[in-house]
């Protein structure tokens, strides 16, 4: 196998983006209204579509490229993966209605956070990394006081994926909606928002799909936004104007936008989904599980603690305690003298680990040395670690 | 003088950005959270006070670059500039607030309707690019029950600037806070936030700084920011979360963002700004007020009829009615087969005006040769045009 030369960028996003990406933002610019917009939001639309996992639609204008046979339509969003969420919590809750969110890390704590802006939240706070329980979740939803459940899919903090087939097959038989934070997982890992009757979900472009930060997207089906409708018309809904739904919904239809978008950032974004359909969505799903189960494998193999549940472990993070008497200064360190970047701990956590992104286009090849590079630079740090092949794990 | 050679894109935002924005927006991808992005952040903090017109800050982080001597903060925000302002209204006035908004075209009308969903309104709708009655909004400010008058400073849907110093002089006189959509404005024409004691503007990139869209800032004083954080402390605010301003404030001071920031946008904004230095502002205000003028005089001395109060023309937009038997299928044929795209009018002046942008960094030479362009299309059009020489308009 071939050696990976330069940097290693093994961050779970912003990830590396392809140079068709970066070229296509470079391009010149094109006004917001015309034509040739239009066309860029048709070719987004139908790659969200295909990233999604959903049902494919024409990359072309005036086709309705945003919908197709499935109940789903896909809408771009001018901001961050928060963005997009607070998009679907704002307009779909009213102040007075309840929602459940069960949370592992920090991003699911951010969901609760949100939401308790614009609803009523009871919130379950299980520690970082560790699996939800399932059973207390059901003894929530048998109350049947919940308008949905929300979750942070995928756990970047705490390197956890959430067992979304079993909540979903919950959320369904006490008939509550199920919505997704899916910022780092759509693209990335399996999501199957039509089997699991998930009512609207969420991505961010600059991770699995390795598009530029700044732009987002989320998915909906007609019960969540007709949901939307209703609550605006009855008058007690929460205020909101850039990211109302309403407004979107409107233009979405013709491949426009309510407000001036980020342009360069669609054109950019739009490309690299081309590059995922290029790929294949299983295909990446797969090498982004073999990249994780490599890194797990290894550091595991190496006695390094991980606190992800180990039946639920990302594909597109891992997350791994130092050892004793390592700190972040081997971040610096890694960084500056092994040209490798990986990202450190949030929060109560800071300082005590550190976080290996396998989402995006990140190779094989890129990931092994990478690998080799922590290992030494441990070594460097007084790490006792005996010889292993590295190559052999992945 | 040399000519024009190539497309004239006469647009009044996103205007054409420079060879160095393109560039600086396809760097390869860097962390939102390390120095590298504080870096970009610091210069781009500097370059927004200097297109704001406020005292300068060194571009280097760790030095509050968003402060500086004046009582004025700049804060970079994710989103169009429409977000921008709607981060000024949400945080900084409550659901019970009055405010008074005046408008003479579709960009204020937004204003009005933005406030509308976050607190109290009094909008006086004036006739597009008619002159705000003053007197009319004095007798409004002595009545003493409005927290803040907002205008949409520079009203690109119908070509008037407003009369910001005397605007300003009765608020500061009521004492009634003013507060400044300056989205085509800023970085365009002459504004003066500190000798018009303006509490808080909002600029968008795309427009006067010729810097990609999707991406926008605000500037606002030490009483603005307090005025929201009391509001917040009382528990009486709009719910509001990736538009927070508590939020983005904790983060501002040391170069950071709440949530993930639109990064390659960012940058390309930052060299846009540079640009613009090198220039220097009172250049530009210069560069676009004789390049407005010229496109005025031209067509007015042509008959065509301009709806903006000819006292308050902008210099960054022009409006202009279409002869009779002229509609939209001008503006195609112009850009089809004279490679010269100007904007069609918005609402209930849909195909009967069209409008020229003189923002950004279109140089004389361009603007000469699109006048030249559009007179030909009218001819085409069967408009009757007498021989002028366009130059010495210019």
């Amino acid at each position: 196998m071939a050696k990976h030369e330069g940097d290693c960028f093994l961050v779970p996003g912003p990830v590396r983006m392809n140079q068709r990406c970066l070229e296509a933002m470079a391009r010149p610019v094109i006004t917001a209204r015309g034509g040739e917009f239009r066309d860029v939001m048709a070719d987004l639309n139908s790659g969200l579509r295909y990233a999604f996992n959903l049902a494919p639609s024409q990359p072309v204008k005036k086709t309705h490229s945003w919908s197709s046979e499935d109940d789903y339509k896909v809408m771009v969003v001018s901001g961050s993966g928060t963005a997009a969420m607070e998009m679907l919590i704002a307009n779909r809750f009213r102040p007075n209605d309840l929602v459940l969110v069960p949370t592992n890390g920090k991003f699911g704590e951010r969901v609760a956070e949100m939401c308790k802006r614009f609803c009523n939240v009871k919130h379950i706070k299980y520690e970082w990394g560790r699996a939800f329980d399932l059973y207390e979740l059901e003894q929530q939803l048998e109350r049947g006081c919940y308008e949905a459940l929300l979750i942070c899919h995928n756990e970047t903090s705490s390197g956890i994926t959430q067992d979304a087939p079993a909540i979903a097959e919950m959320c369904n038989r006490y008939n509550t909606s199920f919505i997704l934070d899916g910022i780092t997982s759509i693209g990335g890992l399996p999501v199957h928002l039509e089997k699991w009757n998930v009512e609207a979900a969420a991505m961010g472009a600059q991770k699995c799909t390795a598009g530029p930060s700044g732009i987002a997207a989320i998915a909906f089906t007609t019960k969540f936004y007709e949901r939307c409708k209703v609550i605006r018309e009855q008058g007690d809904s929460n205020a909101l104007f850039y990211l109302d739904i309403i407004s979107a919904f409107k233009k979405g239809d013709d491949d426009q936008t309510p407000w001036t978008p980020a342009i360069n950032l669609a054109m950019g974004w739009s490309e690299a989904l081309n590059v995922l359909k290029e790929e294949g969505l299983e295909n990446r799903w797969s090498r982004c599980q073999n990249l994780a189960s490599g890194v797990q494998n290894l550091f595991s193999h190496l006695g390094f603690e991980l606190p992800a549940d180990p039946f639920h472990r990302s594909s597109t993070v891992t997350a791994i305690m130092y050892p004793e008497g390592v700190n972040d200064q081997w971040r610096v360190d890694l960084k500056e003298q092994y040209a490798t970047q990986v990202i450190g701990a949030q929060d109560h956590l800071k300082g005590k680990m550190f976080r290996v992104g396998s989402m995006g286009e990140t190779t094989k090849e890129e990931m092994i040395e990478g690998c080799k590079r922590m290992l030494e630079c441990f070594k460097k740090h007084g790490v006792s670690i005996p010889e292993v092949d590295v190559d052999s794990f992945f």
